[in-house]
């Protein structure tokens, strides 16, 4: 240990400790991971640490870290590292208990692309000009345009701005020049000498809670690298709603909350450069997906009157903006685009969803369920397509759980009851003792718990039968217990409790008002879903049964429900990659009707209908029996 | 007078001293007007002034000053204003010469129109819109589009950018909107409620010297105001060669170039506001011309190749590029256009030039003279045009004359010799005392010292005759002077010396070569030509016979040499208010062939035979007879 520095139990590793840097800044460069949920607000609790020596380092425990740690806990010296600010230099001890480090993230399954003819928008022609003389003293614009045509037919004009490139371009190739078009219609780049061999491109799906970016050879469509980072608006709300009040309300809001998702892509796209060694400026198109009001901030249009009735969104057509317009790190000449949107709910990721899944080819009915924060349905065949969008929250990401997590090392993921004995077995992420409950295993501890009578049609924890593991907590609270601390990573028992039991309520009738919505729309019954498509990492991890049981999932055959992953990011990249697929979605976008559930007239009786497990109707999911 | 300032003599005018101010930037504080054609780099000598008291105030006399004044006058306290700067407050008194002040300039003609119909590249429309409900959930921007479709038949889009003002533009207006839509394809502006009423633009010709801006009511098509300036660029060289040799020398030569224009462009947009009151943010478009080089300097285009063979433009087509991309101080989303160029040394000036004066609609031969720094020559008829360019250089700006002045109040405009006794009529602009020659009066004089043979076909000034009149100057160098001290606002003889002669020789030849080269190109001799169309500010100044007598316009009778003044400026307000007038110019761009006449074989011999007094070869000249 030097004279000052901070030491972080038990991993192990030093950093030097900087006035003004707080205890996950400095964990971070110290590269201990610590697990955080609210992007530093405080607020999620997760980035607990101990500080054994040098408090007298560190700025007193504020409000956050009242309401988020235990009194005990607190005298112990527990802080929370997103809170804990060094004021003055010196040495300081902090463990690091299991549960605060981030282990290795289940990542959201990639996505299921299908298989689609290369055809990106861009086009790169290598020419050999005759050089100009007094004996042929064309302008350069003419002479490239000219011995262009002559290889492709093209009407293509420089785009506003690639003029200034022309001369130099032309001479520093010695008349040997490679050209970039467009879509066939837009010079937007001259380079000297043969670089057709380049040729990038990145797709972008802004989440409301998690950004994930893709950067693609358009040589041969492989992805060369993927990075994520948690959505930096979270700085300004949690879901869309509270972003949208914050562009309202603050000054230049909305210009605030473009700047952060702004730097944020700049962000993953300097990583994804750092880990390909590809450069930044071979970069042509960043191809964004992502809700209507992520599209709406991330290219600076108002998006206010999306949370006022009747939510019509101000662009639901596909844009494509110059990169350096935009504020986009890449060839600064080059392509911010996006799919076009549906409805103020139903945005571009949905459309990238629909056309990832295939569903719009379906001769059979199906539907699409994107779960997230806001769930996206988009259901019919090839004949006819219908979308709403369900308000389901975020408990099914961790967030207002108890013990909730993502699905990280030592998650719950899966549970199995004892109907006899309600011993509990549990599989976790990576097969570490237990530090969590991540959002399938939250479903799959719901459906086990009502299999075996732990809880009732209505979601009320049981105290009929005496059990261990049923108990009140220190709230008065009821709660069924999954881990007990001495099996598990952390130092009180994992359980879900009673109100965690009514999130998830909440969450899937919302979806389930959706479903049945749709249903009725269409005029079909479960019997007539050919096919599930369940999207999202939520989607992809939940157990089909469970999520059946609980009544989230319409009743079909579970062969009958197919998990596309992440498949906003699948349909972005397919969109990059292929112009025929931008066209389809622009298509597509038309066609989808959109059906807005508050306004119909059952939508609050659906909704308490939903609130039971699986169903108030129980003929709405013959294949769940009560327990 | 106050504590401390400055007095200006004999206008009475005062201002406070700034120090690090010049005594020109304090004069024009003052609203004294100080001529200076130079952009206060001290080269040019015409803003003297004599400090009457106070000079400890001011930095001490250098070296443009010294070579700019005799020993006696900066004994006497003359000074440059232009160099002289304030370095104390303190009280200063300065006499402003005549010969110093800026008169009434003659302003270059306005330039004749054709007479266009209207039919700007921007259109407005008002739209009365069904505001959105829960029944009619349309996109803004479907809502948009799909009503306008039912008004106009358009296939526009949003221009990149526009989209972040949709929603509030049409909530604001209460559901009526002004669209704006530029060449019936890209929508770049929506206001709330009905702007129809305006529509503005500016036509820009930029001269090598001179840059004039023109704001124009595209509802009427009436000029509103007219603004000029010095190019500012002068401060990086007189000529467009030594401006690109500052581009290739200098680091960031070619940034500095185009910053110095478009400060220029954007203080004359202000000006062009103030004068009008039409607000900056109202003008839709600004539309420039100018010869190849100054065309490139403001696109931001290296000009580098103009100037080596075979000085290939980079760029001839037209061009349209997004104000704010561009740095133009107008509606952020509007244009900055220009039309297109012929060659490196045949500009989008000159293709103004030929669609104002209606040449290419004529079935007789003739040509377009447009006669500047660089001349540009077209000729031919509606069958068929070429053009050259000769490098004529300044001399009928002034420049290069020992008395040469531009054409303001007191500038010698017509020169009349008696053959029999040598003496001298002159007149002036505003008819005031004689301050100086101007270019129509140097050619002029020389024509009458030709006509009454005080000079001879090879421009030597004769010593054959005794005459007060000829006289060595304190150089030894021959002179003939035109008017003396004595009746004159100076204090020194008003005379045209030997070099002079030379200067004007030297002009005429470049230009001549031009224009036979034209006509042997043609197969045409001057009994063919049908109209000689003579631009620019100094052709319409110029007496006809008297250029015809020295050799510089080709021997037609003068009723068919027709003044069209400013034809650059005349043919950008006239490409700025018609499409149609664009769409001819881009096909006249592509018609006009072009000769390079360094690359002519007999062009020295063409040059040396042009020298002379009309010309070696007088059968080129019938109608002028040695005297």
């Amino acid at each position: 240990m030097t004279d000052s520095d901070i030491h972080f139990q038990p991993l192990g590793r030093k950093t030097r400790p900087r006035p003004g840097a707080t205890l996950l800044d400095l964990a971070n460069d110290a590269g201990v991971s610590i697990e955080s949920i609210c992007s530093s607000l405080g607020r999620c609790g997760k980035c607990k640490v101990i500080v054994r020596s040098g408090s007298s380092h560190l700025n007193i425990v504020n409000d956050s870290e009242k309401q988020a740690i235990r009194d005990i806990d607190l005298i112990a010296g527990m802080r929370l590292a997103c809170q804990a600010k060094i004021l003055t230099e010196g040495n300081i001890v902090i463990e690091v208990p299991e549960e605060s480090r981030r282990g290795t993230q289940r990542l959201q399954a990639a996505g299921r692309e299908r298989i689609t003819k290369l055809k990106p928008a861009f086009m790169k022609i290598v020419l050999d000009m005759p050089p100009a003389t007094l004996m042929d003293i064309r302008a350069d614009d003419d002479r490239l345009l000219e011995e262009l045509s002559k290889k492709v037919r093209t009407a293509a004009r420089f785009s506003s701005g690639v003029h200034k490139s022309i001369p130099r371009a032309i001479r520093d190739g010695s008349w040997r020049v490679s050209i970039t078009i467009f879509r066939g219609k837009e010079i937007v780049r001259l380079e000297p000498g043969d670089t057709t061999d380049e040729l990038y491109g990145v797709a972008v799906d802004i989440g409301t809670t998690k950004v994930v970016a893709y950067l693609v050879n358009l040589q041969d469509g492989t992805v060369m690298a993927t990075e994520m980072m948690p959505n930096p608006q979270l700085a300004f709300g949690e879901d869309v709603m509270s972003r949208i009040t914050f562009a309202t309300r603050e000054k230049d809001g909305n210009a605030k909350l473009q700047k952060s998702i702004l730097d944020g892509v700049n962000k993953l796209l300097r990583r994804l450069s750092d880990r390909s060694g590809v450069n930044r400026d071979a970069i042509l198109e960043v191809f964004v997906v992502g809700n209507t009001a992520m599209h709406h901030m991330f290219f600076g249009i108002p998006a206010d009157h999306l949370a006022t009735a009747p939510y019509a969104p101000a662009v639901r057509t596909a844009m494509s903006v110059n990169s350096a317009q935009q504020g986009i790190d890449i060839y600064p000449f080059g392509k911010v685009s996006s799919l076009p949107n549906i409805a103020g709910f139903v945005g571009a990721d949905a459309v990238a969803g629909l056309i990832s899944s295939g569903l719009y080819r379906d001769r059979h009915m199906g539907m699409m369920i994107d779960i997230g924060t806001n769930t996206e349905i988009i259901a019919g065949n090839r004949e006819r397509l219908i979308s709403c969008s369900c308000a389901s929250g975020p408990a099914f990401e961790g967030a207002h759980i108890e013990s909730g997590m993502r699905a990280s090392t030592g998650a719950i993921e899966r549970v199995w009851i004892d109907p006899s004995d309600w011993n509990v077995k549990i599989s976790t992420v990576d097969d570490t003792p237990p530090r969590g409950i991540c959002g399938s295993g939250i479903v799959d501890a719901i459906s086990e718990m009502f299999k075996a009578g732990i809880i009732d049609s209505s979601g009320r924890i049981s105290s009929s039968r005496q059990n261990v593991r049923v108990r009140k907590n220190g709230e008065g609270m009821s709660e069924f217990v999954l881990a007990f601390a001495d099996d598990a990573e952390t130092d009180h028992d994992i359980a879900v409790t009673q109100h965690d039991v009514q999130e998830i309520q909440l969450a899937k009738a919302a979806i389930f008002t959706g479903i049945s919505t749709m249903m009725r729309k269409l005029g079909i019954r479960c019997v007539d879903i050919g096919r599930v498509y369940a999207a999202g990492a939520f989607g992809t991890y939940v157990d089909a049964s469970s999520a059946i049981t609980i009544g989230m999932y319409p009743d079909v055959p579970v062969d009958r429900i197919r998990f596309i992953g992440n498949s906003a990011g699948a349909g972005a990249r397919m969109a990059l990659k292929s112009t025929s697929i931008r066209d389809l979605a622009d298509r597509l976008s038309k066609k989808v009707e959109y059906v807005e559930l508050a306004a119909e007239k059952d939508f609050q009786k659906e909704f308490a209908k939903a609130m039971f497990i699986p169903h108030r109707d129980m003929s709405v999911f013959p294949s769940v029996r009560k327990p």
